[in-house]
């Protein structure tokens, strides 16, 4: 059973189509909803499949039913890690496709993660002044959060995501076989944004979250994929209103993350995962606004309850609050205006608080 | 006096504001036309000037004028030549903008002919996901050509103008005081775009261009605003239906530059300037047409005095046909359909001709 999920965006509109066995088996005959992300993308000549390493049997599987299909395909791998999001991984990409002889018609197929879907993301936007392109996540982190809503980029040594385009794809499959094999704390990691969209925007939500738990951490086909067309259709909603990040609605997504950034930088990249880093960032977060008396502390224990059952991390104690605060205070997203953090104010509802000292983050995280 | 020419682009739409003195002198009270264009991207504190480093000195008065007005200028030259459209010069500004602490409200000003505005241009389109940006064209040929329509980019070794984007500036500011010391070749180069203008879409204009002619060969600056102003009209009429290059309409530029192209390409770049090469080819352009019947070789005659009165080379003996012919068909624009020639039915009006033969060319051109 498949589903899909139509992202509106006027004439950049595109479905995300979140289906199982999409490139498991032999697919010399490709599924249904393969044939139908293809079709979405005819007249399709000349395909561009950016993989990243890990993944790289489900781009031969994808290259393999786009060649039985008649079309010339590309194949190109990308090392795995943040570190590939680089000018020097850009440059290569760039030549390579100028070698395959890509031309305006060409379409990308980006397979794997937030890294891929981000790199050749913007690849395909900035090749020959934009091309079509497909992202493929592979994790769940992309498949429920940077897939949607057409940010695509590379880092700078010295800053995160900082070049880079809006560029919305043509289409966006999703198998959710590709997470049977995910390493259990990446897997996790990628629910802690599904529990985000519950908490920013949809009580209900929360509560089928709570239902599903158990199911979730099986990898259950079906509940993943209602979790995922759900998390889809919620981060969809918010991106309509805000799509080049201009209204400050789109700013309730970072519930979370303005502690879970801080995090990332005191902790060093890489010993914490972003959902990791996010789930104890709205724990911190959910603290904040109690304290504060803008919500009640029992949602925020069910808030913590279900991210602790979804086997995430909800404690900040390790961390320096001193500390967490300096590094705020760089963020790239502070740079820009004041301070602010996404606060909720009950399940489903958040709102942006400004004015908040590290008095206030003492004493409610203390 | 200034002419205003509004570029109608939805909400993309920007003002070239065409005017004298705008530059020249001291400006701690910048004139009216610069006053207005730094309204037009209020709210302004930050702002990124990018200058080819042989006009530094009106980069300058620009900054200084911005300075006077209580705008925070971070200032960079480029060295001058289409080499600089490289990764190297691309990266070298990135981080330059990193450093300045630039963030989404600073606003790029690209000073300078296309090169800067190719390259300041998609540095704008790529950082931070995209920046506003102001061109002040100092060349002609950019006044009336690469300053309208969205065109940005850089080169790879093997391609040219292959990475960019199409991205449109909020204003672009034109003052004709800065083509009195413009060397005569290159001053001369650019009015072979103007005069392209007229034989592919303005009969009236062409008549117009005749009577101006030795008011142009003495750079008047009252001839040099109506001629600039009426180039930008024509081109941005065409750009308004096509702006992405897709419905094929767009094509019609390209008047004379399929035959420039390849000149370029086999006379080596940089031995003629753009302008020498589109000039030699509107000639060839408009002699194919004629031995096809398509046009009367008065009307060719017209075209080739009036570029002849204008300094512009019109001979294309020294070139072989058979090597252009070559060259052709790895021209970019060919390879991603057939080889198309835009040639003129009438003074004022071109089609796009495939199915053109060397044998073609050597019975007209030979």
């Amino acid at each position: 059973m498949s589903e899909t999920v139509q992202v509106e965006l006027s004439e950049r509109s595109y479905p995300i189509v979140i289906d199982a066995g999409v490139f498991s088996g032999s697919s010399i005959a490709p599924s249904t909803s393969l044939r139908a992300v293809i079709q979405r993308v005819e007249p399709l000549k000349h395909a561009l499949v950016i993989s990243d390493h890990q993944v790289l049997s489900t781009a031969r599987t994808l290259a393999n039913a786009l060649e039985a299909n008649g079309i010339r395909v590309s194949l190109c791998d990308v090392p795995s890690g943040e570190r590939s999001k680089s000018i020097v991984e850009l440059d290569r990409l760039w030549n390579w496709m100028l070698d395959e002889k890509a031309d305006r018609k060409s379409v990308v197929f980006a397979v794997g993660g937030g890294v891929i879907g981000d790199l050749a993301g913007f690849v395909a936007a900035s090749f020959a002044r934009g091309l079509r392109f497909v992202q493929v996540p592979t994790s769940l982190l992309a498949m429920v959060d940077s897939s949607v809503g057409g940010k695509t980029g590379i880092n700078l040594e010295k800053a995160k995501n900082i070049i880079g385009a809006f560029w919305q794809p043509q289409a966006v499959i999703i198998d959710t076989d590709q997470l049977a094999t995910l390493p259990a704390r990446e897997y996790f990691s990628g629910l802690a944004e599904v529990v985000k969209y519950g908490m920013i925007m949809d009580a209900a939500f929360m509560n089928r979250l709570e239902v599903l738990a158990d199911k979730l951490l099986d990898r259950d086909a079906d509940a993943l994929r209602e979790i995922i067309a759900h998390s889809c259709r919620c981060k969809a909603a918010v991106v309509k209103d805000d799509e080049r990040e201009t209204t400050g609605l789109r700013a309730i997504l970072n519930y979370g993350h303005t502690f879970a950034h801080a995090i990332e930088a005191t902790a060093g990249y890489g010993k914490l995962l972003h959902g990791e880093a996010v789930s104890i960032g709205m724990a911190m977060a959910g603290q904040l606004a109690v304290s504060l008396g803008m919500i009640d502390q029992q949602s925020i224990t069910s808030q913590n309850n279900l991210l602790s059952e979804l086997q995430l991390p909800i404690d900040h104690s390790q961390f320096d609050l001193a500390e967490l605060w300096t590094a705020m205070q760089s963020d790239k997203k502070v740079e820009l205006g004041r301070l602010g953090f996404i606060l909720p104010t009950r399940i489903g509802e958040v709102k942006r608080v400004e004015g908040i000292s590290l008095n206030d983050l003492s004493t409610a995280l203390r």
